[in-house]
């Protein structure tokens, strides 16, 4: 096994609002064999969720394996082919950029689009083809794998999204009226807490749930005129949902999406989703209205649930990097 | 003091879709000195909230009165002025009618209309104009004290609700996942739900969700072409809101009924609306997005806020009679 | 049906040091043809749980019915013969007095015996034998009942508790803590806590703990040279368990008095104990333990187990009260 | 910084009962300018909490730093002098070993006394005296600390525990009956569990509860007689504490031992205790009673408490490395 981290100084980061570094660390596994060999690969890129970077997929946990350990027994096992992976990191300072482009974080779609994708084909041997170019993730990565095909599809001709952002109305707006409860807790001092945001302690469920929030209408609703450069969707003394911002959210929702981008869809090689039957944030029921999208566009794609919550899930990895693999077809 | 109860044979209630009595107990209060003497006086409807009769005003509690002993006590330091309450039994198998005429339920407003005033203009010495007749209510009776002066302003001319079904879309929306994974732990079986209400047990907190919701889709979103009468504003497999239903649900919002009905709250002697700062049901939020309605329109009342929650607050009951006594003006 | 409610006044607790009235008003209900017969009954003294009085049970709750009414579908079915029921008021400042004597509270077990039991004898046609006179109750009720048929088998020859305070290691220890969270929050303000008891807002569920911890410590650890006439068995700024109170708790605790009290247990007619099994309170373990130990004694009884929690049982008096039916024979 | 992972074959854990490994990767950090020197160095062992290795210390964490950037930031800044860390792997099957030795999981105690300490002494420029030999730890590691500075004082001259499991009362106690529901609803079938430990799915709550007591119990009470290499403390169906089980608990909790062990204790350079004040396993408690009975003994120490919970507080680290560093006397 070989686990590489590669600094990429990215020109598109570079002066990002939230004064987040351009300098990015990628994780890099490469099959065994890649070192002495002249072989091309299949590459997946793996998007971490909220709060976290790519190379935190090697951190070390007591039982599991970390991503290379994972795929080194996937292709010994003959399970996954040799295949190279990527892991980018798109963490802000308010805890993630969803891998989308928004005026109040940064651009950080077109950083992977146009910056970290060349820079891979460049340096590894890489099967530099969509067709042999997936997009994986959990939670907010898998928001992203679903954006990236939808989106980018001459780019990414194969998805999965393992417990993926969708249908904002049951993943994010019952959240609300917790961050307008804990704002006030806060005396209302959303630019205090902004300020401190790292330095907050403690780190409890409710200034957890606030500051994912603050990401997402960072990500969804940036105004450049609004003080810190997002429009939340809610009035911050009723609680009373402010529809115009939210209709802004909404236009990010995958679920709204499928018919607008359904050539794209149509057109990927594999388009996975699941989610745990106990997912906390309700993810198992917006992957199941996607996927009747899916359906009712006509769009092939693989749904599947599992027993277990939102938490502590990488071993889904195994199944999503298997189907990759296979839908890629043995070379 | 004396308290009576009255039974009351109502036409309109009789053969009712949900086989719930015609005959009702009314509790009818009458102040100090209303038996020796021939004085008319003021009225107020107390309508109580969710799985309650009005006679349950006059259950024993260990460290609270009940309602006689309350207005008993208020009359007697001359807080209140002496006055007749008038509690009505708008109870249903589904726990409840929110005082609303409902295809699915029954006509209860028009059971209070109708029958129930009439009655009591008859049978006491009232005296029978809408100045001094109030309309008083907690949670689904603060929801029905907003609504009868809203739409029959030509009675009541005060109403007062303590912390009333405002702003479904916290107040009611966030249970709806509830409901769903609730339904689908019981196989989906709605019908045997429906059938079995009563028997359930445990009634734990998610039965009592889920029958709370059906109560409401049953006054908000009847549909006698349905099987069970109403329609659900929400998919029972994949959660997703049905935005028709939901569209219907907000007819019934008292929040977006206040330009509709303008008129009918100027002309209100008073309009009190209170809830507490800790509402486990969101209704302090409800509250100040309704008042803050009621300014766009140049709507007088009161808005208070009180350290507590939803429940076990009678003593509120003393706040609101005083508002309405001193209103309607010492006879 | 005929529920008449009896003015007592003790003797024994008037003086009592929380200043609770020493004019009681007990329930009675008398059974269909009592009033024009001659013929005397049986009778069950009926004890209700925490914050109660025995006229609570005739309360009126939406769907379920009150005491009397049950008693009366019971006896009409034939699956109760004619009895009367009995409910004392023990009822104190603090929300109870586990029906024992406590120097910090009063001496309600004495009430019991030498007031209340004497003056029904007297004033109504019941069979004033033991085997004709039953204890049952729930929660502390539950409590009250093992505790009388422990120690006063001459006058109790059956005994029923539903969901009792058994086994205080767990149903009261976990609390502890609790209390103590609370009463820091408080800035250790214990007397202020006492005098404002029922003034306090919002009375939730910490401050309930709290309420019932100090209320069983005056129960079990009365202390007449303490400032506040009880101990509590844990410091109030460590935590730490103060085993020398604990010991004296434990000396009320049933699961540890059957040795001591065998041979009254061995002359009972009825003793049945249940409790749910999702008690809230671990109650279906207490009664698991205390079954246990009369096992090991030989004491003959019933032990059942239902599905449901702590609260909203009443329909568990249906078995109670069969089973006492049963036990005694029909007359 | 250089921070390197040394593996250690141990003779000690060869042929543990639950057959975990007995090679074991241990982190180690040098200091600044270790390469290029001569100089000799205090070192500080670093023990971890439960389901943690020493290793794990060098996680990526979005916002926080791994130890080693820590320390090069401490020691950077002039706050902590420049020392080694040593990183322990005493993780087992069941999530931990206290750093004890125990019959049912093996000898951890002896592992690091005979083998790691003499190891790291050989192999590293230490000051190899108690004077210059702190522990430190965090929750099952401070527990750790505070035993290995009781038992120990000949090898550690200083010792810090973060949020360390003191008072068994409060800390492990209040599980139990938890662990009886789980076991209940898993039909009791411990053997299963203990046989599929890292299988189970959902890691839940319930599950990582019962598995901790298992652990403890481990620890705690081992018996090579019973089934499984230990008793548990409580009965299985009734949840009754055992009491014999419980006491040989109690042998091991620091609350119990401090007069045992007072001039070991007496004889440190620094013994420093702190928790967080929303310490969810009430470890805070534990600290107090603790320190009450240092104080009792007259046994010097600080007592700190911090305003956050149990987890993500590796911050603390800077205090305890500091007062560590002070009480050594810079070199």
């Amino acid at each position: 096994m070989v686990f590489v981290t590669v600094a990429i100084d990215s020109a598109i980061l570079a002066g990002n609002p939230l004064g987040d570094p351009a300098r990015r660390r990628i994780g890099v596994y490469l099959p065994p064999g890649y070192e002495h060999g002249t072989q091309r690969y299949p590459v997946a890129y793996v998007l971490v969720g909220f709060n976290s970077r790519g190379t935190m997929l090697m951190n070390e946990s007591p039982w599991d394996e970390n991503i290379a350990q994972r795929m080194d027994r996937l292709i010994a096992s003959g399970a996954v082919q040799p295949m190279i992976l990527v892991m980018p990191d798109c963490l802000t300072r308010y805890g993630g950029s969803q891998y989308i482009n928004s005026s109040a974080i940064g651009h950080y779609e077109d950083h992977l689009l146009q910056e970290l994708v060349p820079l891979i084909d460049n340096s590894y041997r890489t099967i530099a083809q969509r067709d042999y170019r997936a997009v994986v993730g959990k939670s907010s990565g898998g928001y992203g794998a679903v954006m990236l095909a939808m989106r980018q599809p001459q780019v990414f001709g194969l998805a999965a999204s393992h417990s993926g952002d969708l249908y904002f109305e049951l993943c994010y707006k019952p959240a609300f009226i917790a961050c307008v409860r804990e704002l006030q807790r806060r005396d209302g001092d959303l630019a205090g807490f902004l300020r401190d945001i790292h330095m907050i302690r403690p780190r409890d469920a409710a200034s957890h749930t606030l500051l994912n929030t603050i990401a997402m209408a960072s990500c969804y609703s940036p105004n450049p005129a609004s003080p810190h450069g997002f429009d939340l969707p809610f009035d911050l003394h009723t609680g009373e949902i402010i529809d115009a911002v939210w209709q802004r959210w909404l236009q990010w929702d995958p679920v709204h999406l499928v018919g607008q981008h359904a050539e794209a869809l149509q057109s990927l090689k594999l388009l996975f989703i699941d989610a745990g039957r106990r997912d906390e944030f309700n993810l198992q029921f917006g992957a199941r209205i996607f996927c009747e999208k899916l359906k009712q566009h006509g769009i092939a794609h693989v749904h599947e649930e599992f027993d277990d919550g939102h938490l502590n899930i990488p071993y889904r990895y195994d199944v999503s990097l298997q189907r990759i693999s296979e839908a890629m077809g043995r070379l």
